[in-house]
């Protein structure tokens, strides 16, 4: 926000001296100069690319985006303006002034003085149609303009401010940040099969490895994570992880992203899930008040559309069950499983959906898993150190 | 800093409500301890590995280190306390209260109330030794515990430093975090040999892809970052990049981290150079201000040893000059180099110093290479297309 808060002071500079002409405007990002409070006729320079065009009488409106935002900036011209190049898919560089908007539909809108095609869109061409919703499968063909549209757009959006977030929140609570490797000789805990590495020249070869040993690609940063966590008291780390499953479903991506943390001298489970908590909290609260109308529409393209959903994990405690306690609720439920509840079984998804739900759609953490369900060196229960089922 | 500011909020409290007993202590991080101004027996538990035992006659003198600063915290203890449990190595948790130090060489030390052994550690067997120091060559060989020791530490709290700074400068600047991939069927303008990726079971068989395509660990962003910055003014990326180089130099890793950057309508190279000494200047200062003795002991272990080389370059602009004027710079010189400087020849590494030497030990920027120099897609200098030789 620092960025923001510069940029608006020099545009108090610029309208006090009373903009004479020419002068050096200032350059806005989009997002900024629909955040202006109370605009009126300070110069501004903003560049994006155009998503709407509209021609009245004598007048033409614009809508200018640079990615900033969902939203796009209004742009007001009048007719001396050529509206044949200023086409839908085209980049400008508008400047002009900022005033409070007569239309209800935005605060502000920009007053066009100059505007400048940087590029020129030939609308037959561009796979990309004006005032058309194309389904995400058409676009997957266009990875190169896709993110255009507002849908990708927003998806990058709430991923970059979700990353930022999850930076700040370790940081804030005095977590050290650990690059793992992603090259690595171990295979973490079995968790996939693996991709190997080895120079292209030498891929289909069967002669030695490129390193003394074989590498692979991590599909998990524990074990280093873990090593660290000797050293320092509190680490993570938030890299790629690879799995080379030919997998379908939503669960694991070739590539994907992970947070991984580690915190030692603790003394109980609830301090870890405080800090999973918290982070999921934290991430939550700065991508919602920085792009909540990105958020809806990731809500609209991909989760199931509670419009409301996060507002409320927000707003509650998230919940702690022990694994008997779990499957006895699943025991008691209406609904037919596909796989039956039984104790001493992995729980399924359709079984921690139903968990979910079953808690008012709050996280639940479930704790206490039998000792033959969970890894080798997961510490042993302390209240049942036998985890026999509970009568 | 918020951890630290919530924490010192904690400790207050406690002391005002005169420390009865028993109660619960604020847990404080080491560096957040010894950052505490006039204290006057706050009551609070510290948690970390001993660093040295140093025993008087009716006291016991502890350096505890929890890997969130060079510098330990001193821990006084009674004699009531069993010295040969406190050794070297081990991990201790300690209550006690935060005073001020008789001595000059610390602020603050904690006397201790309860000291708890939480790891045992046995002097014989432990690699790293009580008041040696090990060469790096040695610890190489203990990448568990190598962590441990204060040259590694101080290095990995520069780079977690360095890289949150690197979030917050583009972050504060407008610009959006892009993940580029990992994995890509892109060959980014031959940068350098390409690791190549299969799943483990196919990797030495000559059968078809795992992907349609052969696909490749990255060498570069900058392709994925171009495409993003079509819909985003200002984008970065900070992840991960590879070379099948058998390279036993300081340049290529064979994973290392790069930072890569795109700008869109960027109106000159000096906007662009703008953003790359910012950054540099922005992490730089924050690392400096975090961890000053860090930086220092970096500096003995890997630099050439010019302790105020950074602050030198923090005080001053950085320098442009066309590679003309280099040539020139270069043929003028009293040096020999191996490669004699010649126009329209490629700048060596011992060229590119002598240019940062002879410029006062600046960052020197080379501008308007000739095009035969550039790829392909560089856009053509604006003064002289051709880029003839200067006369």
């Amino acid at each position: 926000m620092l960025g923001a808060r510069r940029l608006l002071g020099a545009l108090r500079l610029c309208s006090s001296v009373s903009c004479p002409r020419p002068r050096a405007t200032a350059k806005l990002r989009v997002r900024d100069a629909l955040g202006v409070q109370d605009a009126s006729g300070e110069c501004v320079t903003v560049q994006g690319w155009i998503r709407s065009v509209r021609s009245q009488k004598e007048v033409l409106f614009l809508h200018v985006n640079d990615g900033s935002s969902l939203e796009s900036l209004q742009v007001v011209a009048d007719s001396s303006f050529d509206s044949r190049e200023l086409a839908f898919g085209s980049s400008v560089q508008v400047q002009g002034q900022l005033v409070k908007s007569q239309s209800k539909r935005q605060n502000v809108e920009l007053k066009a003085e100059k505007i400048e095609v940087v590029g020129t869109c030939e609308a037959k061409a561009f796979p990309i149609k004006y005032k058309e919703r194309h389904p995400l499968e058409y676009l997957r063909q266009y990875p190169h303009l896709r993110c255009r549209t507002n849908a990708l757009g927003s998806i990058l959006r709430v991923r970059s401010e979700a990353t930022a977030a999850i930076h700040s929140y370790f940081k804030d609570n005095g977590f050290m940040h650990i690059h793992t490797p992603v090259l690595t000789s171990n295979d973490c805990e079995g968790a996939g099969e693996l991709f190997q590495v080895e120079p292209s020249s030498k891929i289909k070869v069967p002669e030695e490895n490129f390193f003394d040993v074989p590498a692979f690609l991590t599909v998990s940063g524990q074990l280093h994570l873990e090593v660290m966590s000797g050293a320092f008291t509190q680490v993570f780390t938030f890299g790629p992880t690879f799995r080379a499953e030919n997998s379908q479903s939503r669960r694991h991506l070739a590539e994907f992203y992970m947070v991984e943390a580690e915190v030692s001298f603790v003394e109980s489970l609830q301090d870890l899930m405080q800090v999973m908590e918290g982070l999921f909290k934290a991430t939550t609260e700065m991508v919602l008040s920085h792009c909540p109308e990105d958020v809806e529409l990731c809500h609209q393209f991909i989760a199931s559309g509670q419009k409301d959903r996060l507002e409320h994990m927000l707003k509650n405690n998230f919940l702690i069950i022990s694994y008997a306690e779990a499957i006895e609720i699943l025991k008691q439920a209406s609904q037919n499983f596909t796989f039956t509840p039984k104790w001493g079984v992995d729980l399924q998804t359709e079984h921690e959906k139903y968990l979910v739900r079953h808690c008012g759609n709050i996280p639940v953490f479930v704790i206490n898993y039998p000792s033959e369900l969970k890894p080798f060196y997961m510490r042993e229960n302390e209240d049942d150190p036998q985890n026999t089922e509970v009568a």
